[in-house]
């Protein structure tokens, strides 16, 4: 009997599920809108309908080992999810019981980042890896960390926040009420912004003088920077420096053996990676140089966040 | 019979040597100068002596269960002392094999930062913590980190250097090479540079404008707090504000359950512990406030880097 695992990716758009064998190929998968279901029961029952009817597809000798869980404030001690502002469900819902109710294996609930990471660490480049740790550069920056081999939840299980760690004091703000916070420089957003303080800062031409800031995306400016626009080669420049300072920062509680990108800004691979990793070893305390890589994830392109919950049965 | 481990703290002075009983007293201890013996196997020797003629002191039943040592670039995986400026040997020694020759227990080597977590972790306040940082402030920061129940070492046993985090760009110099670490701001030398720039900065009246720079302590500051002098208060204040920052900081990696300050500045309880926690309340990301402690040391007074030590075995 083939054992598989269900990975659950809950968005505030979409909730995608697929069912994924112990080589990470994913046999099945499909989505469905999250929004539609304001009220938990009625979402879990969806899922759970979507799960067997995958499951169904694939083959009658499947047995289903666990299932994992990404979600925005996901939280992996309570298998809650908790004040989460893009999802329909307020406060704190508890999803592995309502999940439980219909499935007797396992159900384990973390949050989006924490799944990539983990699907890194099993799927992908961080195989046979104790310590390093993730960066996912989308919308925002999310971060998971492994140390001794194990993912780091911290006291509540929200350890991982390294994109709300200040990258410069009173800077821009962020959506989390504070100020300079990393994901307000190194992300798809922060990029963007940094574009537009470089076409105020500076006289150069540019087309993206002639592109409203809501119409520009990452994948524009990434464009712009291959044909050789001056300011989106800085903004890329600016982007790895803050990121590549505070890897840097980072190396002094963790001292990881690499850091993997992940995400849409990661896709960027010569214009962020390496340059990240230059600032990072010009910043870095001396008894750590040449020892930490920064790489791209070994699964950039494929749908990590399905990977990575499904791991999180291993 | 019963079971003791020793504990030993190297210094760059003297090697502090005890024997300790599983309830954290020290049954017996002395010490001897490191500096007079540059070759390692003869201090070795000198040690092994040391240890067996206290052993002797104490009873003739006991068992050796383990050494224990802290000491300057001590790395726990290899054993070993790498290339640590204050000692008399240089590059890379091989402590663990040497003492090995002498006796048949285990023998575990790291940082005395990491030795004092240790000690906290098994004798003082964070018994039964799975998830804390230690932060000892002493001539300069060191720190020590427990995630997952599990002192945190790193790819190369070096996590751990908090120290050595920025806490101000291009701020003041450091010795390690880089400018505006942590540790040139909090610790017993870093308040002493910032009561001098409070000096040249302020016109306010202290008593510290008659002592020479090389001869102010961090316990002068404290007494002079203690007394009212406004520029002792502002320099604790200016440390707790940086350190409390930091922590915050530090919160969005690991959500630890509380940090432990020792050493020196850390007994300054009411100037320094409760202002520290104030201004990382104020800077924590929402999701973590009022959950994390900022604690005194519970062996504050004691000989933490031998007990420590010798925690190190268990």
């Amino acid at each position: 009997m083939q054992k598989v695992s269900a990975g659950i990716d809950i968005g505030g758009t979409n909730t995608a599920v697929g069912i994924v064998d112990d080589n990470a190929n994913i046999l099945a998968e499909t989505s469905f809108p999250t929004s539609s279901h304001p009220v938990l029961e009625e979402y879990v029952k969806t899922l759970a309908d979507t799960i067997n009817s995958l499951i169904k597809m694939v083959g009658d000798d499947l047995e289903l080992r666990g299932i994992g869980i990404g979600a925005p404030n996901g939280n992996y001690y309570k298998g809650t999810i908790e004040f989460a502002p893009n999802l329909p469900w307020k406060d704190e819902v508890h999803l592995a019981d309502e999940i439980k109710k219909y499935f007797s294996c396992k159900v384990i609930v973390t949050n989006d980042a924490k799944a990539a990471t983990i699907g890194e660490m099993v799927y992908g480049g961080a195989k046979g890896m104790k310590n390093f740790v993730m960066i996912t550069l989308g919308t925002g920056l999310g971060s998971g960390i492994v140390a001794n081999g194990q993912l780091i939840y911290g006291a509540d299980g929200f350890a991982g926040e390294y994109g709300h760690s200040i990258a410069i004091e009173n800077g821009r703000e962020c959506g989390c009420g504070r100020r300079g916070c990393l994901e307000t420089y190194c992300s798809a957003t922060g990029i963007k912004r940094t574009v537009y303080e470089l076409l105020a800062s500076n006289r150069c031409e540019s087309k993206m003088r002639d592109i409203p800031y809501e119409k520009l995306t990452s994948k524009d400016i990434y464009d712009f920077a291959k044909q050789g626009d001056k300011i989106a080669l800085k903004a890329f420049d600016f982007t790895a420096e803050i990121l590549g300072k505070k890897l840097a920062d980072l190396a002094t509680i963790l001292s990881p053996e690499a850091v993997f990108l992940f995400g849409g800004l990661a896709l960027a691979k010569d214009l962020i990676v390496e340059p990240t990793k230059q600032y990072m070893e010009q910043n870095l305390l001396p008894v750590y140089r040449g020892k930490i890589k920064v790489l791209p994830s070994a699964l950039l392109g494929t749908n990590i966040a399905v990977l990575g919950a499904a791991a999180l049965v291993h």
